[in-house]
């Protein structure tokens, strides 16, 4: 006989705590931009051990985090996986177009450096 | 007789060296997202002097060169005044609608601090 595993939630901001300059910070490094990419991409919630990051694993662990502290995703467990989906809804509704423009503006310019041969890594 | 002084510039970075990270940091403080919402909204250059920030006279310097470094502003002496522009070509030019979408994120959020009654300060 198994012990159910604990609950485990992890802490998000409500939609009215969510701060620009939070969610500009949040997107101001190349790894969480990638992320926030894929994510806007993907048609369902995408667990973290599908991102292979170039970096290490407790640091990929950090992005996901200040992608959560500052309200852009949300993450929670399905089994042992942590699963991750952009906060589309909350980010529309309280800086409208903001989130399109910003993933229209990284789609831009990595295309730039992939066509200057500099490429993103 | 006096002896003009040096003439002193500044560095920018070229635009196609500004890049969506660093002007997204930049972005992501509250001071430097104040400043930059003023100079919007103005119609000439700013000299750094008439913004009055509830914060040390080196923490603004600082701020202006976080804005200057990253393509978000240009800076340039005139006399002994540091006059201060939004790069508005150069980022609509690289990120089509990105500077317009986060201004108008920015005026939505002070709006809703200040009707919060939270303020800005």
């Amino acid at each position: 006989m198994t012990t159910p595993a604990p609950s485990r939630t992890l802490d998000h901001p409500r939609r009215d705590a969510i701060r620009l300059e939070g969610v500009l910070h949040a997107l101001s490094d190349p790894m969480r931009l990638r992320i926030v990419r894929s994510l806007a991409t993907a048609e369902e919630e995408l667990s973290c051990s599908l991102f292979d990051l170039p970096v290490s694993k407790s640091t990929t662990t950090h992005h996901f985090r200040v992608l959560r502290e500052s309200g852009v995703i949300s993450q929670c467990y399905r089994g042992t996986a942590k699963m991750n989906g952009l906060r589309r809804e909350d980010l529309d509704a309280l800086f409208p177009g903001l989130l399109d423009s910003l993933l229209r503006a990284a789609a831009l310019q990595a295309g730039r450096l992939h066509e200057d041969g500099r490429g993103e890594g």
